[in-house]
């Protein structure tokens, strides 16, 4: 290959764009193969399908421990990635609401449970050991009954080779299925799986892995798929991020090879980087022995199936072990995140209290106007000034909330080229996003994911950042600003 | 080094001679080294030790998610290694009747449980998924109340660096203190620790390594001190036992690096051996490429604190995936066991039926023999007249089953060594070793160890040989009978 095309191969285009919600079978497609013969009874072919795989299903669960179940497991896995939405979503029904536990056996136990309560209170304090033990034997024969059947499936697939992929892709198809309608058996199962699945994934079974060029095309791959924050184009822009004055790290599970659950990518800078165009550089700006600042600036999850089972924690604590002992003159660990829920967040304020403060303004005296309970007021009054003094040229809106929303739901963002409008928003935006940050919370969580995220790994919020990130997408989030997490 | 040198170093004996009952610090020890320092209060300094680790362990369960607990994980593990056994056993007791479930959250739990079965009752099917929700949420926080809070310190002690090992430790120790006395709390968490651990080493989480004289000499060594059935003697066994014809294969755990959890020898052999003493070769007898059978002659465990959990059953398993990939050639899988229990059995056996055979004979004709319940016909009329004409001067005894025994618990094996004994032996050893090996069972288990292992991993008995391990264990345990397990 010339040095020509060579250019052009790392530069083509890499993200695939697959928007189907169907999981994606990790396994070669036998079944699909099969479905291209002709057949003189296609009508009925999904309900055929659909029924052998219930069948292997079932064998999968209720086989004997010694069979061997590795080409039930096998067909189970092919049959089920073979299926279409509607017929996966049968299945897991079946498997929530059919392999549920078995109640009956549960309320003999808790008759058990409550008798040895009753003895106990009786000996008061003599045969102590004696009713110790019932309690033990009992306790542990109830924590078993209120294992779901389904548990089988799961723990008989997680121990089969490339069983913990399929798992994760079920997981994946469940939360598909539960964004659309709240069913509570298969919330349930979810829920089971979710623990299931975050017991196997325990950190000590993963192993850090630092990503270089030398890795396997495959692998970057993934890389390239499924980094979330800060897009990667094409394989030249890959080849910079695991270059020199960045380091790549994943975590690798055995039983899921060259494909990192998790991955983050980090920049070596002198200080603490204030904007994302500090980090995304095409030449390193400094040697890597003058950095002293290990900057975080996109952590991606590869498997959608491992939703809330928080990897990021260790991985962050495991890269941060790793780089101080690997380069000593490394001494401040941070971030630069992204805000995702503040515009949203903010957009719904500015529009609830912008129509309580026209209620307000038409039914009460000002000298009242703290009356309502739900009224806040969330801008400054130099800053409602600021807005009401714009001309009406710019933007319209009976209060400056209004004009605010009016002038962040603007077309293309107009407001972030104009050097008027920036100066008058700056101060009440970077002020309503620390509030947001710190202080917006949902049953004791930070609202904002990311916010939430690194604030229960223990990190705090360093600094937030003006215009730190100009690209569409951080002006339609966060207009533009960006927060550093600092981990210590 | 010269050639003497070396060949003196890789004959030196290498196996540890340890035989204390204490779980070794995985950590530098350095509260041993503090220990040593001169010290006012020496008379006290067990109890303070013991109370500083008890208070560490208190706050390892109890500290909120968000705090850095690392520290006092470290402080955990290192103090716990230092204490002494008495001490290990009283931490252990305080942790598993302490730091047990709440039983009050339990009842509460369950009163709730029997409160909806009752709606259920009444509603008679209307509302079914109000009623399911609410028995999915108890059944959720049933679970969640039946986790013991000794649970927070195992999880907790997983995900630290080095925490699986402390674990395995913990219940090495634990182990030896149930061998002793037989305490209810402490066998409830043992079974709860026995449970979590296997989760945690589920095989989807260990990495299969083919063991080679290109590994690291730490992990060598691991294989020579825990070779359990075939002893290793020096490096140049061990190379012998790496080397063409050979192969070793463990599985490694990301937890615990550079040590296999469990390690397999196979030989590489063109019919299934029929002696151990085919298999201990120095020399391969053929070239690799000629080999049909591959044959399983060593399976060990280094993890005390992993006794019951089954992870033999992968290995062999896998190894029979990777061997077949890579060697077409060999289509036979098979080991060549020792018989553990065989002699003691036996032993037993003989001893309780000739007893019973003498009371019979004086207390009832000969006509009426047949009348005790317990009474067996362990030998063949013509095994027992051969024993019976054997000269009092090699052999006394009243009848067959006691001549019997003698000759197995004579010094130093002599029947082995005379060839008239030998055949006057083997057939019914030959045939009461086939009877124990498939009829002996104990709550439906083999009652051989080893014959469990493999017959509940799916193997059959295939073959059972004479004079096949004439070591002075062989003889000892077995007669030196070894029965080949066939996989398919």
């Amino acid at each position: 290959m010339n040095k020509r095309s060579l250019a052009v191969l790392l530069r083509a285009r890499m993200r695939p764009n697959n928007s189907t919600k169907l999981a994606f079978s990790p396994l070669p497609n036998r079944s699909g193969a099969r479905a291209m013969q002709p057949s003189s009874d296609n009508a009925n072919k999904p309900q055929k399908d659909f029924e052998h795989v219930r069948d292997s299903m079932h064998s999968a669960i209720s086989m004997n421990k010694t069979e061997v179940i590795d080409t039930v497991l096998n067909d189970f896995s092919e049959g089920y990635f073979s299926l279409c939405y509607e017929n996966r979503r049968r299945l897991l029904l079946v498997l929530a609401k059919e392999y549920d536990l078995n109640r009956t056996q549960v309320c003999e136990l808790i008759k058990q449970y409550l008798g040895v309560l009753g003895e106990e209170a009786q000996s008061a304090g003599h045969e102590e050991d004696g009713v110790l033990g019932s309690f033990y034997r009992i306790e542990r024969n109830l924590r078993h009954a209120l294992k779901p059947m389904y548990e089988g499936l799961f723990e008989r697939l997680n121990m089969h080779p490339g069983g913990l992929k399929v798992l994760t892709s079920l997981r994946a198809d469940i939360l598909s299925i539960l964004a659309e309608e709240n069913i509570a058996s298969l919330r349930a199962l979810d829920s089971y799986l979710k623990e299931k699945l975050g017991t196997w994934l325990s950190p000590a079974a993963l192993e850090l892995h630092q990503i270089t060029w030398d890795d396997p095309a495959s692998l970057l791959e993934k890389i390239v798929a499924y980094e979330a924050v800060h897009p990667i184009s094409n394989l030249l822009d890959l080849k910079r991020r695991l270059g020199v004055g960045r380091r790549c790290f994943g975590y690798l599970h055995a039983a899921i090879p060259g494909e990192p659950l998790i991955f983050i990518e980090v920049a070596l800078l002198k200080n603490v980087a204030q904007t994302i165009q500090e980090v995304l550089w095409d030449d390193p700006p400094i040697p890597e022995c003058e950095a002293t600042c290990a900057l975080f600036y996109s952590i991606s999850s590869t498997q959608r199936g491992l939703a809330g089972i928080n990897l990021g924690k260790f991985l962050i604590k495991r890269v941060i072990t790793l780089v101080k002992r690997d380069m000593p003159h490394i001494s401040t660990f941070a971030t630069i995140s992204p805000i995702p829920g503040f515009i949203q967040w903010l957009l719904s304020k500015l529009a609830s209290q912008s129509k309580l403060a026209e209620v307000n303004d038409i039914s009460q005296s000002s000298a009242d106007r703290s009356g309502s309970a739900f009224r806040e007021n969330i801008l400054e009054p130099e800053e409602e000034k600021a807005l009401m003094d714009l001309s009406e040229e710019f933007v319209a809106g009976k209060n400056g909330m209004e004009r605010m929303l009016n002038l962040l739901t603007s077309k293309n963002h107009e407001w972030s080229n104009s050097a008027p409008l920036l100066s008058i928003l700056k101060t009440p935006l970077l002020r309503l996003c620390a509030r947001y940050l710190l202080q917006e919370k949902k049953r004791g969580k930070a609202l904002d994911s990311v916010a939430n995220f690194h604030l229960q790994n223990g990190a705090m919020i360093e600094r937030i950042n003006w215009m730190a990130d100009r690209s569409e997408n951080g002006l339609h989030q966060s207009a533009g600003i960006m927060v550093n997490y600092a981990y210590r």
